[in-house]
């Protein structure tokens, strides 16, 4: 007779099977799949989803969780982490996991033909399906956040519910706190990009020419393998909207989208997936097929692909190392440029449209928007077919600028599509964390730039897999940061190194203002 | 409360999804999974295959089962189809279709390892368990058919072996008989093989020359379509050896490797996978996501790819249309040939290594060589160890060459690291049924060649989807035959059609040697 332990890690792998599974069909609905198969598509999806929620949560997996009291590490944040989700999962009604999985499957066709339509109408349907059935979701696990949370939590009717929505990617986040973050963030945000438009904008024509597409490729899979994604569990695809999946940490898979006529999209897309799947590549071979063997939180997943993207990937050393490189893949784009035009061409802030080409500073405020239209929709003060007004609004309040399409509105990214609200708040959590992780692994390892200007790596990969990625699940978002920084959340670090990096390329003056001082200068 | 039809359809929809994700994830380790992920990917594939035989072997569904007794003809062919099925599935525990599953996944990568580095002995563990599993498969189902053929079925014991693999392929054939036919074909082919032979050989050095790959697969893809190969509900990529798969009717892929240097590979492998694809688009969409939604028999599945790919592909009729498109797309290795004497090499008959390379004839002896290694394999009159010897030798005795390599001998099919025994007869019970069933499309057409002479193939592809596709497993295979020809399976039309065709490109003036005579002329 197996014993219970035995019995649990037996069951959870086969979870994770269908859950992989899924993940598989879900990926190659992305990349490959003929679109006549959409509908067969959304079955099998929701029947692998069904019965990997089925199989968690049946009865015997609950007394198994009871009975366990391990006492190694290891196990015992296995069964810790295990009874949460099966705590959360058991709120949740089979009926529910398989519709929100059909909604998907049927949203996402959807929103792909209501994008290339510019068609928000033929969206707005499936986006009503996803709303009402996160709504549901988040009636259904509120008295759980309740519990844990104690009698200090109390909040408003419509913070409880988008909390309860924030957790699943965000354990322990608070709304009323990432509101609080977001305004603290626009304070400063707002001035400093305000003064950066009063000065002479950087020149960016030199990312606005003609990339060739398999170079870009070449270039990026280049760039990727040197920042240590290993290819042998990994692979590159094309797809609409860039994503990073696993399917066990022996198989983390990116996908880029390619612009002819602008570099950056597909180069930093694929550096930012790189980030993310460093992580997923980096747990402890130990936790494969457990629920342990996955990122800590949104947050801190983000926190990965944003350090690598911006901390790495748009500093003035990586570019002093890699721009040589680009030359020779880009004979006709970069002939007789400089690596530092370079730097201050891929630099440039800007008000845009779209969020995934945002700047480094425009950014959060295209995060602050979702966030809020997420909590409309959510709180129900703001309809629907209401939505690309909303949009529109808060585009013109926050960047000055309309979009003259849904397309490159409301209609841009895939999330909500995906049946994910609650998500992209995770975006501004992680680039704070990006930045404290960075101040700490600089503190270890000295500068770091030393070894970006000769295109290595490994340091900093170690670091990160020492402190971060190995333990997976084992330890929360907040006990990682405890561990490197002696604290919690803290948003003082990433605005300092924004003043420092955009007010020397602005010319702006901002170092003397009083800031923190940063031990790395950009 | 569900009726008993309901129950047992939403069941069956189930383990169709969980099967149709395991051929997702099969056909994603033969295109795009990275080297390393194998291991896992055998463990998610043991996985959903064991859920999908514990969901359908369930004591429940034989209770469906015993209790149902529908009039409508297509519920009565499903409730027969699931039955035996289900009897089938139950004979085989929940541990040996795991067990199989795994061995497969570590089989695959073992062979394509073993492949390229011309190993046998890396593989032979892994065909050892792949055998063995088969025995004990064989074993276990043997009652099954001694129940279903009744007092006058008394095969030797090896035979029953046999006969119990080879039934999950062709349902109801017999090894005796099959030995039979292959005895017929060979007293057959041998002489017409010499005397081709003794002729002055046809010049193939035409689809020996420089073949882009991208024009080939733009052709290969172009023809594809113009069969009538649906590409909103299908797909081609590259693979190690050419395969269809299907994820439900409205997702039917297939996959074709590329030759440089040789025309045929690419373009008559992907005629051929077509054949099998426009089986799979053409089943009744209301059979999808239930056991009927499959070929009838693997031979009638093989008959279509055949006719497609030899009656059609290689007839003259066919190139008088394609050549001058070809001649577009390989203006470098075309430039100045006759559409006549492209016909001629692409049917060049030559004994070879490669069975999906070889002629039409003598592929049949290819196809001889497997199954006698087959049942000696089972029989236990062969050892793994000794299949190169064993190989070599009959290559040598029935087509007169020795291959240099076992990576171009018993390592080059891909069918035992897929676990499958029993196989490789249906690939020539399938050319005979495609020549019965040409004839008996041209007895209601009339001569299809005027048709392919305009590349038009509409009113063949209604005649397979009416007579063949649309019934699934509804009609067994020697029930379409029985339909369109009054009789069962016969080798007479194939070996007419052979000498006729042959006959007259070598000049052997075989027409007036006393065989059937034919209404359709190659």
């Amino acid at each position: 007779m197996p014993d219970t332990l035995s019995l649990l890690k037996t069951r959870l792998a086969e979870v994770a099977d269908l859950n992989y599974a899924a993940a598989v069909l879900e990926w190659d609905q992305e990349t490959y799949m003929p679109p006549g198969a959409a509908e067969s598509r959304a079955q099998q999806v929701a029947t692998l989803r069904r019965l990997g929620h089925e199989r968690f949560t049946a009865d015997e997996v609950g007394g198994w969780l009871d009975r366990l009291n391990p006492s190694p590490e290891e196990e015992q944040a296995l069964v810790r982490v295990t009874q949460r989700d099966y705590a959360r999962a058991t709120l949740l009604p089979s009926a529910w996991v398989s519709a929100m999985a059909e909604a998907k499957g049927r949203a996402l066709e959807a929103w792909k033909t209501a994008r290339e339509a510019n068609d928000f109408a033929h969206f707005a349907p499936h986006l009503q399906r996803i709303v009402d059935l996160n709504r549901e979701k988040a009636e259904r696990l509120r008295p759980l956040l309740a519990d844990e949370r104690g009698n200090t939590y109390a909040p408003t009717e419509a913070d409880a519910l988008y909390d309860a929505l924030l957790d699943e990617y965000e354990p322990g986040a608070h709304t009323t706190e990432v509101a609080a973050v977001f305004a603290d963030l626009q304070r400063h945000l707002v001035p400093l990009v305000e003064a950066i438009a009063a000065q002479p904008q950087l020149d960016d024509r030199l990312v606005h020419r003609a990339y060739d597409e398999d170079a870009q490729w070449a270039f990026g899979m280049q760039v990727a393998e040197a920042l240590g994604y290993d290819l042998r569990h990994g692979r590159q695809d094309r797809s609409a909207h860039p994503f990073t999946t696993s399917f066990g940490i022996r198989d983390v898979r990116i996908t880029t989208r390619l612009d002819p006529q602008f570099f950056n999209p597909a180069f930093f897309g694929t550096i930012h997936e790189v980030g993310h799947a460093l992580y997923e590549q980096g747990i402890d071979p130990a936790l494969d097929r457990t629920p342990l063997a996955d990122g800590t939180s949104l947050g801190m997943h983000e926190s990965q692909s944003r350090l690598w993207e911006n901390l790495v990937g748009r500093s003035r050393a990586f570019w002093m190392h890699w721009f040589p490189q680009a030359q020779r893949h880009f004979p006709g784009a970069l002939a007789g440029a400089k690596a530092e035009a370079f730097y201050r061409a891929v630099n440039r802030v800007e008000p845009s449209l779209i969020r995934v080409e945002a700047d480094e500073l425009t950014y959060h405020l295209h995060v602050l928007l979702r966030f809020e239209i997420e909590r409309a929709l959510i709180a129900e003060t703001l309809a629907v077919a209401d939505v690309p007004e909303a949009w529109n609004a808060k585009m013109e309040a926050y960047l000055g600028c309309t979009p003259a399409s849904d397309a490159d509105g409301c209609l841009q990214d895939i999330h909500w599509a995906l049946g994910a609200l609650g998500y992209f708040p995770t975006y501004t959590l992680g680039t704070l964390m990006s930045t404290q992780l960075f101040e700490a692994a600089e503190r270890d390892l000295g500068d770091l730039n030393e070894a970006f200007a000769e295109g290595t790596y490994r340091p900093l990969l170690d670091w990160l897999r020492t402190h971060v990625h190995r333990w997976g699940r084992m330890r929360s978002a907040n006990e990682i940061l405890r561990d490197v920084m002696g604290g919690g959340l803290d948003a003082a670090p990433w605005l300092a190194y924004a003043k420092a990096k955009f007010g020397a390329l602005y010319g702006l003056g901002l170092e003397a203002e009083g800031s923190k001082p940063q031990a790395h200068s950009f």
